[in-house]
């Protein structure tokens, strides 16, 4: 087992085993808060995963009572000025992209509250499974700032008028309404939430590694595209795929009426 | 209190009271349908509503029996002109779009039938509560007229194979289908529909004025951007709205765990 | 009636009825996997179908226990190619793409499995009726090779999360959660299902017939289309379904309060 530990006391924990890596958000005594020392350590991690040959996972957490509570306003409200504010969404907005474009899939898992930015990096993960005692809110409204950034990546998991609701109102849904909006995949009793989160990153690990890489950033990129566009792009995608070891051995095995063994990244 | 009304035999009826516009379909012996002059007083409402700075919210709602049937059937089959057709569904497509161009929410207060056009009006409303015994369709496919351009404001809100068979076959789903596909966001028992109305009127006027006006417009056109340029344009949105008064009375207020005083419009 | 059928051990068969084609995928000991032979006769029937002025619906259907298990993976595997993989994907897109661009309906009648490009045929038709035993997956990945072109199909019918949940893990989903995510309009018992199929075929059937060919492709080509455009194009479509006689007939039918009676095709 290959197993490392970031220092204790960093804002932003990682963990890697296995291929896996958890990273933890770790201000629990301000419930996540995206200070920018925070984004500027998920930039530096996703930065650094993405370049990472032998990921096969990420898993996006955070110690204390809450998920993430959105941006720092203590740190926001001290640098009042316009190009500091462009600054920091865009490098927020940056950090969002990056869990996209990473190659491999990555789950949030959510206890706690999930708001504003928080709400949005759940959002922009791409698989979530909460405890059902989590709750999410876009609640920048209630001060006066209205989430405009997270809107972008909640407006493209859930439905407009409820996205509007959620944006407009700051009002807290519960898991279970998170799971039946498409916010998240899957609510669990907390105590499970650690094996269900398991369970998922294993499904995960189980599957060739290529293959879950071909995939992976081309189901965001063709998600933009206009149909015709989208099929042509998936098309050369698949056909690549076709042509790796694990696409020949899967078949191979599938026909064959055994297990396939996966090429090791 | 600043109230007003309009005259009460006019097709479309305009209350104004404290900030929060209510304009009033009022053509109940004809289903409220969508006359030219009703069209044309509703533009003539938003174009006027889109330069009002003290303006908070409006409400669409609808007298008599009937949201909204469409169309005036009896007025465009007395004008049958390929260019009086054309002008006529620009002209009611400017006023879809007029409404998600208002700076502010406007909520839909549906009872009764909201069909064909009717049923556009709700779906181009950035919020919708209806009474449980609504119903909605799109059913010019009975009359021999695909509901075309009311098909773009919905298949905007409800999944493409449930907006597809209510286009072709005209049935009615129930208040409860509509919420449950996201057509609207809540159906309340008849009696208290005017009360729901008004208490998420309230919850938004209790907002910061410049932080909702901020948001609305920003909501509706980043959804048609890619995700970069969407996020683009919403970091420069919420940076400035984070140097307007309501936002630094808003954080400090919470930073100092009182309640906020917003800037009055 | 007007009844013709195709050669029984052909692998696509072919029912007209009163202007409604059935086709049948006939490789019920393969699961209906999609061979070239499949994609060649479902290619020649869509373009001979788009020219046929008289056809007024379209049931797509299988023999056998499944109804598609997507790619012939022992064809595919015997034509280790990049170039012969970037041809398969790009015709059996050309084959999706077809259905929407079809002037009529096409209604998925599903019974087993559908699974990859089985599931990609379920999402790519405008309406789909299921047995309620019926089974849903994008299980690519199971052999090593991801569902990028199902993807296309699968994420334009279901929100974000789920779709890359299916694709990622391969998982299965039954009939209930495929009608509540969208996938389909509807699952009925076995024994109802051709009763279910009938009775959707038959409510288009008893609509005009140039109303619907003005509908269908509009309703997906606006889909792609900012808001501003999708309004004008569907403007311009409804103005001239308007002059159409079927439009005259069943405005004038509703204003007397008749039944109307359509031109046939």
């Amino acid at each position: 087992m290959n197993v490392s530990f970031s220092a204790l006391d960093a804002p932003l924990l990682r963990e890697d085993r296995d291929g896996v890596v958890t990273l933890r958000l770790n201000r629990p005594h301000q419930y996540n808060a995206l200070s920018q020392a925070v984004l500027d350590a998920l930039q530096h991690e996703f930065d650094s995963l993405a370049k990472d040959e032998t990921l096969r996972c990420v898993v996006l957490a955070a110690a204390g009572k809450a998920f993430c509570a959105g941006h720092d306003l203590r740190e926001m409200h001290g640098n009042r000025r316009l190009d500091y504010y462009q600054a920091l969404f865009a490098q927020c907005s940056r950090v969002m992209q990056s869990i996209q474009a990473l190659p491999v899939p990555v789950v949030a898992r959510v206890h706690g509250i999930a708001t504003a930015a928080g709400c949005q990096l759940v959002a922009s993960c791409d698989l979530a499974i909460a405890s059902d005692a989590a709750r999410f809110a876009v609640s920048g409204i209630n001060v006066g700032l209205f989430c405009s950034t997270p809107s972008v990546a909640l407006s493209r998991n859930v439905s407009t008028k409820r996205a509007f609701d959620m944006l407009v109102t700051g009002r807290f849904i519960d898991a279970a309404t998170a799971a039946d909006w498409g916010l998240i995949n899957q609510a669990v009793p907390a105590e499970e939430l650690d094996a269900a989160v398991t369970a998922k990153v294993e499904e995960i690990r189980a599957k060739s590694p290529t293959a879950v890489r071909h995939g992976k950033t081309m189901f965001h990129r063709q998600r933009e595209m206009k149909l015709a566009e989208a099929y042509a792009y998936a098309g050369d995608v698949m056909a690549r795929n076709m042509m790796e070891e694990d696409a020949d051995e899967g078949i191979r095995a599938f026909l064959e009426k055994r297990p396939a063994g996966w090429k090791p990244l």
